[in-house]
């Protein structure tokens, strides 16, 4: 049941898209999409917070406050996002790569601003991932998320309680302390994928088990998603780290290092974790051939005895007629005949067991 | 039947060349190639389409409209192109390349224009791809197809309508806009094989059937066609992006920038999935596999069982003559004999299924 | 028999060279090799071809021509190669090269010359190569060849009738048709090879036969042989394109460009054969152990029937006496003790076959 | 139990983290870490080597010494190291790095100093290591262990008895001295993995074992945690080799260079090693199978021949009454009709085996 | 056997080294190297070769020759090695380096001296190397070498007849040749591995036999160390030609060039043939699959056959009294009962194998 939901997510990346030869920079909502909500933090002096339905509520904020940060949940209302595009002169691009909810995390720099397309990891399924777009321009930043619910909340405390840098400085450290969020937003599901990992790799060196197949196959599967959803980062943030991109001040730069560091941490262990796993499978393929031929060549071993000893049976339950001559069984008329018989019997299954050990077969 | 035609097809990306030694930028006509039409849209303050067949009735569009897209459909007619490439004075290796339609995707500059190659995807078969080769030369630009029907036909309603900055701008945006469609020409054909990957993935999961490997087989085919096709469009687009090629403006690279991005996202979903198959494969295999060993387990337990069973059998089916001596089968005579023996077959089986048992091979 | 020749040949790449310590620049002549001709064409106002043996002829060859094409077909004789090493101040190495004819494809400026390396596929074995040196300087080009037979026939012929630009500009663009000849040599072969792999693998997938897999693996070892033949020339043909080589023109290297294409999509189409190739090596091994699978579950459900009744059979054959007691088998007394035993047989074997049917083991 | 040990370590790299969206620069001290001790040698004109625990003793030192080596072990004492990050302004993100002990190995250059991360390996066992973290900011040198004990007694030795050039020089010397040594401590591990495989070769080579297969996978396991450990050394050295890093002399860089060379050697050596144990693996498959195979091929000849001789005794077997007709079996009446089915038997037995014998299965 | 001289060699590689944290650039003998012996050679205007014992000897033949080759055989007299690089400044590095005879080959320039590390085959084992490190350095080279026994005397002969380049220019060419014979060592070994790769192959084609896997295990191996030794050659070669390295004239970098191509060569066709005994392998498990599934396919078929027979065989063995009832097997007491029986068999024997004739098993 977990794979169906997985496999479900993976198809639903590659539904709707526009259709070949559209215009670009077109604003096809998906119809299924949650409508927006407004969440606006304006800095500075003031700390103003506040859920808005009407753009036109900014203004208020922006002459009270020196730097918005407007965090739009939900890409469902077409004529909001529009509007919004409108107010802060976005590209159409960006407008369009905002709604079109499966790009590759990348970094866009624009005459006038920075737009930045990241993956968050949604909950505890690592083939889930929701897309966060980040558009910063002088003092404006605005994130578009697909979905309520991020890793945002300690950030968002910080900024109310007036706490840390990211709440007394440009908006480029809004902006790292975010993508820096949804990094370290893979960390608890990559843990909890190499955890299973090394339990099951306990597991198989203890009993091989047919299920083990299953699991190894799923937990691949889990680190290919994570591998193809956080690989684009890499490129995205070295972007920003080494291009003398005008928005990102060089301390931020410095953070943003560090923020390159663990993404390479979490792609250097899907791949160590890729091959561990295909090691384990190797691994349970040879375990389980053993076991295998272990049963084999027991029973064979078993049918190979008793093949002979049959054969002698059946020899002395043959017909023929003593009585017509003295070459006609013999042994049957003797006196010790049915033991020798016996003894012959047991003689062959004794040399054939000593063979079959001399061989190390048992 | 879908494999044989799939298989006639990759072999025809190989078979009319000129013979090596020949001379360069000759005009090789394929006998099977389709007799060309031109269709003419003339832009600027006048809009003119027209469907033409001699070369000279391009004067009139040209003296009436600021920019010209000639459209050539089918390459059949030796005279026609011919004529065009003197016209249009087109390097001989450029008119070459158009007719020989088994290039790769390339961009090529020339003094006086741009030589672009794409790959479009024909229909829904992942390994039918269509030539399309266009010439970027100031006010003119002209493209060529191998047959009619593309993935144009929104971006010419939308010229008819002028609507759109396609339709009010140079024309290295028209040529953005062509090659965005028939990048976009991958992602249905795309989306279906990770349907059918997935669709596949779940239903060996629940079942595995001979005739799966078929299908892993010809996905993985096709993902490979797939792979093939599109890969030289990340250089192809790249160069157009990055070097200073001064047909292109910087205005038309940022969207550009977007058509490398899908090609990037194409690209790393065929890669994605080929590892997803490669999975789907082994773990097929370890399965079908298992199931065997399962089979072939069962049944050479039940034969372990019976065969001991026959063996006692066969041994009173002897024929030793009691009566010669109380040696020879005294159990033949005994009251209890036949019913002692069944129960000694009884013992031995179970003794051996509570062995088998033990050893958890049952 | 093919295979055989065809790993002679390759041994052959490694017989023959100088000892380690010897000087470098020596001339080693092989033994084995064709003794010397060379024919000479030149170009100009005047076009003059000639069969030559003596070094001498070509003065006056020189003095009408402006132009020389020395084509040297046989490193047999050493004097010959001597004589023309010190008529044109060849640097000892090039002269070392040319004999040794077990060179990757490279290119080498000297000072005053240009010196390039590629190997032509001779004939129709895929794994049989032999090795094309050419040497520009000035107006004089050298080209060097191991047998005759070659793939520049209608090169020349197109020479004679002073026929397109080769006859009429400078010698870069013939060493230029001379590569594209060698290049293109690869292109029926390669086709061949390709056309081969299909028809295989439709033949794998109506029938597996045993001999496909000698198939796959001379296939692929013929995929491997192109592959390391092919890829040098990319590096070769990519310096002469980008470096600025002074001996060509700007306007050749649009040529060569062209030229670098075909390398590359002959490396492509190798590369994806090979992976071709290797993806039918798992179908035909999936397919083989399918059937022998398939072969053995029936036999072994045949025995696993037919063991049970045997058993039956066996218990009344036994000989205890029915005379002794009625517990010794009274069935064998009874009114119908046969043919009951006989529907015991069929019961049981009617059961174990709705057993086998409902686990859809047949 | 080896391998318990070995798995429970490779979790513990993925347990404690920050929350997502935690602010960075925050020392989060791990429940679990020993509590902090700060070894202090002071070098120049006087020598002085002292255990301290009050922060505030460093000054004396630095009064009396020109370069510091503050050697901090154990990572428990939150106040203790933030009195350090203090006194010495280090960048909060050192600090954080620092205690997060699960870092890659990098080297970070700060305005005012420079801090590199390495990871030694810690005893015997190739997946466990402990994080080093050294800052170097002109005359002090901080560098902070996980756990007591490490591999630079030799080094502390030289500078007690003011021996080498590393208690005689600037600290970047040091700094390399500890990396050095870091790097070595590798050597020692891998030397041990290595005779382990070529070892385990030495025995597959002669007997083939199911243990062997456990030693492999666990061998494939230690040969990737060391190459997951070791590798970001590279990139790391190579920083501190090839940028103008100014906080190392030219001299050093020397020396940087020879310990790059250990970092590349044993990395050549891992992965070379890791192919000979996959190598190793097929091979081990290959023998345990050809095992199988020989097993299963005589055990089912053998009871290939008994079957049609046990088939013939069955004829002779049966009760047809050759009283009734003399037809019903003759031959139970013949003289030598025993003798003749045994001589039968002998035949059919001997052409058997000669069959076998002449198709090379025996 | 030749296994195990093969892998203690292997061992050997890792063995002795410096403890970590030891001091750099000591000189540590290995107790079991051979002690040294110098032979030098003075080229210019006079020729001197001479064996020397005492450093202070090379005095004389520095005054009557302009250029110095000091061959230093044997590192184990630690007291002459010391002498030696007093004499010449050596960094303690270099000596280091000379004596740790398990250094990967390299390059590395020194202020006033180029240092060369490269790996020389010994003998025909691939898998055994010997360390030569030469130390150019003005008028002087410094060749050291593990053993006596080398790839050099063609050189010496050439030398000692002041014959070739080598003996009257600058000690860069010396470096050049001497590198040029060490790489050409690499060709007969290779050769030889190539043939038996390629006799293998055939030898598997026509007959699969066991011996064959540990063949094809052997030849990997030594593919694999040969790939180990020769690889670093690759960028160490590179260096001398690419970079301005003062000591290298331009016109011995055309000759280097030249060596750089021979060590792509022998990277290539190890390369290659990685890939070739990897098909192979493949194609020999394939091989013996086939086989030994024909073998158990007719074992099985014959058993298949025989074992319905035996069952009414069994059937008419059975002890029913014909007496008792005419349901009791009547057929006992037919005329043609027994004749009927064998035409049931014979029957039952046809049926079989015109069904294992259809479906293509026999």
């Amino acid at each position: 049941m977990a794979r169906k939901r997985n496999n479900k997510q993976k198809k639903s990346n590659w539904r709707r898209r526009a259709k070949p030869g559209d215009a670009p920079g077109q604003i096809l909502i998906d119809p299924s999409a949650i409508s927006t909500k407004i969440h606006v933090i304006g800095l500075g002096n003031n700390y103003v917070e506040k859920e808005i339905t009407d753009i036109n509520e900014l203004d208020a904020i922006t002459a009270s406050c020196d730097r918005l940060w407007i965090d739009v949940v939900g890409l469902g209302s077409e004529s909001t996002l529009r509007n919004l595009a409108n107010l802060f002169q976005l590209h159409p691009l960006v407008i369009e790569d905002v709604v079109n909810v499966y790009q590759r995390a990348k970094v866009e720099e624009f005459e006038d601003g920075l737009f930045v397309v990241a993956r968050m990891i949604d909950g505890t399924d690592p083939a889930t991932t929701e897309q966060i777009s980040i558009y910063l321009k002088g003092n404006v930043l605005i994130s578009f998320q697909e979905r309520p619910g991020d890793c945002w909340d300690p950030l968002r405390q910080r900024l109310r309680q007036k706490r840390g840098k990211v709440a007394n400085t440009d908006l480029d450290y809004l902006l790292y302390s975010l993508l820096d969020a949804v990094i370290d937003s893979y960390f608890p599901v990559l843990e909890d994928v190499v955890e299973l990992v090394d339990t099951l790799e306990l597991d198989i060196i203890s009993e091989v088990r047919i299920e083990q197949m299953h699991r190894i196959h799923e937990l691949r599967g889990q680190l290919l998603s994570l591998r193809r959803s956080i690989r684009p980062h890499r490129e995205m943030i070295n972007e920003l780290v080494r291009d003398s991109i005008s928005e990102v001040h060089p301390e931020t730069r410095v953070h943003l290092r560090d923020c390159y560091d663990h993404v390479i941490q979490v792609i250097d262990t899907v791949d160590t974790y890729r091959e561990v796993t295909s090691d384990l499978r190797d691994f349970y393929l040879s375990s389980i051939n053993n076991n295998m031929n272990e049963v084999m060549k027991l029973l064979t071993i078993i049918s190979t005895i008793f093949i002979p000893l049959s054969f002698i049976a059946g020899v002395y339950g043959m017909n023929f007629d003593p009585e017509v001559s003295t070459w006609n069984m013999p042994e049957l008329k003797w006196m010790f005949g049915y033991p020798l018989s016996l003894t012959l019997m047991a003689g062959v299954a004794g040399l054939l067991l000593i063979y079959f050990r001399r061989r190390r077969w048992i």
